[in-house]
């Protein structure tokens, strides 16, 4: 076999068979098969697209291309969730502790990463004393104690992924379907969970900024998930404005607490409840949707979802009093409020425009190196159809720098009042669980 | 400038320009830009082509990253004749002598290379004494002299094309009009000829297997040409059999020396009498191909044509009584008859077939260590459409091997036999001199 005939192959349309997708895989994970071949092959799968059949071998190859995590030990049916990212997206936090108390075992596995704020980590590193260096085992036992536990990235999963998405982000051959969905789910699979559900975002804030290729997206990873044997399925979200109000790391996981104590914005609410019931009934909690969305309300309205976090916090050592006074989180020494320089009603806020000011403010990572600063960010007073006064807070500025007068502009110019009526954007655009 | 938005813009079909063509040339050229980045690129064209501009711009940028052969010593305008490479081409050998009869100044820069055959040079070789060991200001002075030179290839034309190429070739990416049309034009431009005449071949033993590729290329060829201020036109010409009948070194040098006399091939001497017309008008030493092609005939009558051969091969120490005594030639051992196993018309003689069986007997080079036997080859005695009886022979093939039972296989299997009439295939396709 050689890697000139399957680049030559797929340049003109052909379908890849189990034994070349492996061999190309394999060859370039091990190294006999150079970076130059591959990049050919990326840029003719970006005209060529590849067919279902063949997406979900190249996920299963990338997947046995490093170690594979194994929660047989965990009772239970493990259910992921996964977002594809966006501007203050907290339903991790929300819906980790909320499911679990509904029973389903939640052994998440997260990571720190660049971006607009931390990830799910840092954020949960906000609770002082708050850790995640735990063995495989104590984790294992944490989740079959408690239902949940998130532990740090181990072993090496998908290097060949890792490989050719080195490549990809230098040949322009990012923004290819099957490339992006066997990407994510092939770190989804190796994370060992039984069933997922994605969020896919969509909108200014998402990397899928139309909903067509949201679509698009979602149907591909559903597909791949159920062709390799794991139940998927994937919500397609909103993410033209910032999720919920909050954006920063102690900033959010305040809004957490918020929202498993029944105060929460309502997107973020009713996102939470929308993914949560999905995972309640793939972990066979709940006969229905409407079933399961009861119980995670009436958990959330009963105290147990809070409980629950409170567990969750305690366990890996944090302070869980943070739950009953989130004033024990960190604070940023100042807190400005940016007023309307009109009235008039919220016409957007355009999500990946605050994120940046937010990461301007120390709130995420723009290299590896970069330092985080836990207490600060941005919190929304207005969302998109809100009607606003002039000289009224479009939101607060939460920081510990002197000068900001450039994350002023940038917000001032990320959002945009207008004379007429203006409806809120719907949250939920669509549900994808048939492969299509 | 980088090369991630390079790549990207031709992804997406734009137009790229100058700078951004020169920045890849050159960078690649130089190390800096790596080889899987101009891979990615080079498949993005492969789906998007290039405009005219492109194309010219490109195949400049390659002249420009290494040498350029200055013929400006040598009076008059300087013609090329270059074909894209087909079985028993023969023309070369003719149409050097033949054009610098009527005072068409042939400055030729040939090479060796792989091939069915040898190249210009080794069959120019078969010739006892002849050689191109000879420095540039000589073979100036002997074109000046005598209007017709060889020299084997001189300078570092073309490094960019050259690394280009090795990278198509392990990428799939060699089959593309606007990427074999510069590579070609790239060399042709860098040796220095004012007007550039184009032999196209299509057919089973071309690289352009059907007419409309081949009219792209042409079409392709001619405007890069045109472009970049070289008079250039191409002919279009039927390579599905053989040219002429004789394929093999001295073989091919019998059969020039016996066209030069008038007595060679119908087809071989049609070609040459069509190539021959255009280089002759675009070298001003004619008003119309009419005229230009009764000159040609002429020369050929008077024997002009054929002293002008003489002084050529004498000029650069060759025996020119072989164009007397062709047995002077290097002889094989052995000449066998391929004999008809039935009667009727010859359907087909597949080109590369009888090319491949020519290599088997040692007249080419399959790597460039291969030694090229001057004496061996095939010499057709039918050609499709020729009536045929059983036991009549096909052709002769010249060997010093013992056992050649694996090439008369391979040549009985290449030529067809049919019991309806057939017709020979019509020689020239097209003839393109304008801009499509």
């Amino acid at each position: 076999m050689r890697m000139f005939d399957i680049i030559e192959k797929k340049r003109d349309g052909g379908e890849l068979t189990e034994q070349e997708i492996h061999f190309f895989v394999n060859g370039y994970t091990n190294g006999e098969i150079p970076d130059y071949q591959v990049s050919a092959l990326l840029m003719a799968i970006y005209f060529q697209d590849m067919t279902k059949a063949e997406r979900a071998i190249l996920t299963s190859a990338m997947v046995d291309s490093g170690d594979k995590i194994d929660l047989s030990a965990i009772s239970g049916i493990k259910v992921d969730k996964h977002s594809t990212g966006g501007v203050g997206d907290t339903t991790t936090l929300i819906l980790a502790p909320l499911v679990a108390s509904l029973g389903v075992p939640v052994a998440k596995m997260s990571g720190r990463g660049l971006g607009h704020t931390g990830g799910t980590i840092d954020k949960l590193e906000a609770v002082p004393g708050f850790h995640v260096e735990i063995t495989g085992d104590e984790f294992i036992n944490l989740v079959n104690k408690n239902k949940v536990a998130v532990i740090g990235q181990t072993g090496n999963l998908t290097p060949a992924d890792k490989k050719l998405y080195s490549l990809r982000d230098v040949t322009a051959t990012v923004n290819s379907i099957p490339l992006i969905a066997s990407s994510i789910m092939s770190k989804k699979i190796a994370s060992g969970a039984d069933a997922i559900v994605l969020d896919v975002k969509t909108g200014a804030g998402a990397f899928m900024k139309n909903l067509d290729d949201a679509r698009e997206l979602a149907h591909a990873m559903v597909s791949i998930g159920n062709h390799v044997g794991r139940k998927t399925m994937a919500v397609i979200s909103d993410m033209s404005q910032p999720l919920g109000k909050a954006i920063g790391n102690a900033l959010e996981v305040k809004e957490a607490i918020d929202t498993l104590k029944g105060n929460g914005p309502e997107d973020l609410t009713e996102l939470c409840l929308t993914l949560g019931s999905q995972m309640v009934v793939l972990a066979n909690k709940a006969g229905s949707l409407d079933e399961a969305k009861a119980k995670l309300k009436a958990n959330i309205e009963n105290g147990k979802a809070l409980e629950q976090f409170k567990i969750f916090l305690a366990s890996q050592g944090g302070d869980a009093s943070v739950a009953d006074n989130p004033d024990l989180l960190p604070q940023a020494t100042n807190k400005i409020e940016l007023s309307a320089k009109k009235s008039g009603t919220i016409q957007h806020i355009v999500a990946d425009d605050v994120g940046t000011a937010a990461m301007m403010l120390g709130a995420g990572r723009a290299t590896k190196e970069s330092v985080i600063d836990l207490a600060v960010g941005i919190v929304l007073n207005k969302k998109v159809g809100d009607p606003v006064k002039e000289g009224e807070s479009l939101l607060t500025i939460h920081t510990n720098q002197d000068s900001i007068e450039d994350v002023k502009e940038k917000l001032y110019a990320s959002i945009a009042i207008s004379d007429e009526h203006v409806s809120a954007p719907s949250l939920i655009h669509d549900v994808v669980t048939k492969q299509r």
